[in-house]
């Protein structure tokens, strides 16, 4: 199976990006972790992203705040899909690393997903791999109804409480 | 190779929705078009969403604006990956359709491209394609690599009229 | 007298929520209470918003956070109103609730109220059944009246320790 | 059947207000429409609102612009549901006349539609009248049935263009 | 001396208005406080701005938060000028309030100060009455350089443990 | 009377500030126009607004857009009233501008009106002078009634169109 | 002297850079356009900048819109300062373009002016030369009392049509 | 070596203001701290800056919140760079400080860095006298590669913890 590379731009962001890591481990995909920064190190982030497919990797997720240029500049380097996480940092709410993000121009897209939102950028990933993988998809799906199977157990827990 | 739906929310939205199109025209990657609104036509969405699979698709693209749900909408009946592409309309400048397409909660991501990004999500989807398809992949390498030709063109065209 | 149908995107919100069933309860207007998830559990939210005329149901409220399309999808399948209650998040301190319920296209209206405004959203449901439910329009007058005299009494408080 | 009051803060806002009175026209719902401004001619819209009750009104639709305070002005002075339209202007894109419309405090709900969105407030208005009106909610039914087809005519018309 | 009148929606704005009573106690300007709510005690607001001019008072000060109509209600009832205070709430960190109580429309006046700015409220209905009041002016002049010499102080302070 | 003193920051800010002279013109209140840039003719600005009491001014109206510091720094030389006017330039919607303007710090109050809402400056600042001046109160009360009679004439035009 | 940089991401940006351009002619400050793209020629982009010192360089402009991430990208790889420019595009008025440039992480700042503020990107440039250039700060303080008088000539004429 | 000048509109920015000056002292690069505000002290602060350059700065370093208007009152007197750092406050989260600092007028323009930006701000300001001076750029240059060390020392322990 292809591997996820998972990219913080400071190790600070880690709290952030293990919910990305948890995603894929509970669907036993592959992965790599790494903190490498667009702007303090941009060598390693531009030779990691330059050689990832042929590293065996199917997909990059990047998570970084503020001015959040992560994403952008690993897809610079790829055609490989890239999905960013803008984090949340102590000024402005998220809005920053959202646009930072989510605004590239054409020719070089990034998969943006929430504020903070590294779970579903680790849902997003395993999806894109399971375009070709049913075992992976089977998964995915099942997760989806256990998902909706907890809804439904808290609904119940709701109407048990309020509807007489 | 597995198709893309192309899913735009009104047919008002076909201006944008056409450079996505264009980009998966251009690479070669078979797709459908369709107009199927969250709102006004939630079962003809739905069941595109959950039978997308079986019939061979491997990516969705959504194009809606204002509360724009339609790629949530998608999302939320299928794990195949889901791209929004939020449609600037008359008021808030855009704002609107992103943050409904991006903000979406744990467990149904969309990837999501810049406001009128239509473009970047037909490129989107044919990088998730060509994850396992070597030549789909080639291809975007050399459209990359066409790009940057065409900027260092421009580059040298405006070096020669402000460089003495 | 028609029912008030109340519902949830994630149990998380109850905290907010339970503003709407109080006032509803305050004015003796029936209603259940159910957790449903237009991403999670969207067969049950439809089957929920489509049977609900014919089950007795009156109005719907619908509460949920960040890209909130809960209200959207349920007024999507019925013609009851609808009453939208955006629910403040860890980011952007719900503008993208609010923009994704009350943007919505025409022919699909949702009635917003305030983020985090459940009170009002249940005010709002009864006022609606109070239409044709004179008993009811008394009630609410009769608490508008009590909430109007509350003010003055915290006046003549403030007045008492600062006029002199 | 009870009417619909449609207030506009100004003649200038009756090129949005009249999506709301063809939408009342379409259904056959009866309606009043004037020009009362919450700051230029508060005693007026007090004496609408404060007698609209008895005056055989079943709801109230208004529509402002800038710091849009009529909607709130008019639910001031009746427990009849008020439905307020944020009216754009030349600056700040419409986010002005929304939030000053939405962000209601307890006790005195606005249901509010979209900038500019008084087709919906419209159609909001009937439905809330159609709680006890089987014969508008049939209508109600069959015009969002109409809106459905004329979106599957359009999808079709797509279809055939770019589908091969 | 003519008197301000200070005015909250809400007596949970007292700590906000504490500031404006403050600056003008410190300033010798006779006020009065009183606690009316634009949607809870319309009748109160209109009453208390309609007779203002002939009560005594020079100038008005309004404190609101969310829809801030407060400022608006008492403008509109009087040629008196009414200084609004904007006053931040638990969602959007008062930029609800703010646009409430600055964007109005063209006749109608609110002298806006910053979110939270009580104290500059009380500050500018003290140099309103200081128009024609030359003592006031004196002592708004010699508070004026009390404060820079505050900040000169600081300034001491500051250079005494950084410059060397 | 007291004169008002008009600056705006650029020349291109005219088609804004003349309605404030209008709205002083129609009043009989004596003014004067400047064309002062906080940044390009610091000094003229200071020294106009430093001596502007003893030459005979009662209030003082600024009109700049962008990083809108000249009604900010008008009022850091002058314990006179300063109402500012924030202007929309190219970018942004006015939003740089109102903040720039509203936000001031404690101690120097900028009596801020809407986005280009200059006609309310002219008005604001003839409340002010009316403070003390019965004549000049009574013809802002006149005006006041003069525009209610337009709008009431303005409903009596649509209620004939609308209403049957 | 030092060389300027002038780097814009796409050539559609040169009608905003050639505002700059012309500030730098008219004070006589060398300099050198380029058309690098972060996303598209990254690889050119940053050999420009890791090797501007050397090669003759004090100060590098980079204009670009969207998720503008040139500056960042320039200043990741030169010690040299490097001046933003972010620049409005079709969607969201240059918020997008200039909080990518401004919200810079700590260790790598971007000088960030104004949205479309090309002009000022070339005056700061000619100020940072200007540090150890007395001839050039001469020109600079002189363009300055030009500017002034400028506004006083443009102010004597407002005088002159609205003073009496 | 030409000194620094940092100004903070009020001491209660100081915890923001010390992470520039340890990035000066930090550097060798001399410096001055001072509070000067540009509405409370404006005699004090235009002094500084007219001043500034002959008494031997080479950049101003200006910090403050809200209408943040040090800077550009700063600039508006000096043809020194000066670099606005926007300070958050209460409300708005720092929005209107850094609207207010980055978009001055064109002729005076401030080298604005992120929100609470301090560290970046002392970076720049050396930046800019190591124009000229190629042991402070070695100097930078060193404590870039070590952040760049820092980051990767950091990935090593990521990398150590989650791959395998």
């Amino acid at each position: 199976m292809k591997k996820v590379g998972i990219i913080m731009g400071s190790d600070s962001d880690l709290p952030v990006v293990e919910k990305a890591i948890n995603a894929l481990e509970e669907l036993g995909v592959p992965y790599e972790v790494h903190v490498y920064s667009a702007h303090r190190t941009p060598a390693e982030a531009k030779d990691f992203s330059a050689n990832a497919r042929e590293r065996g990797f199917g997909v990059i997720i990047a998570a970084a705040g503020k001015a959040a240029h992560l994403a952008g500049a690993l897809a610079a380097n790829t055609t490989l899909p890239v999905i960013g996480v803008p984090v949340k940092s102590s000024t402005l709410d998220g809005l920053d690393a959202l646009l930072s993000t989510v605004q590239m121009p054409g020719g070089i897209p990034v998969a943006t997903v929430a504020i903070d939102g590294a779970q579903n950028a680790g849902l997003l990933a395993a999806q894109m791999i399971a375009i070709e993988d049913a075992e992976l998809a089977a998964k995915l799906d099942a997760q989806r109804k256990a998902a909706a199977d907890k809804v439904l157990s808290k609904n119940k827990a709701v109407e048990d409480k309020f509807n007489k």
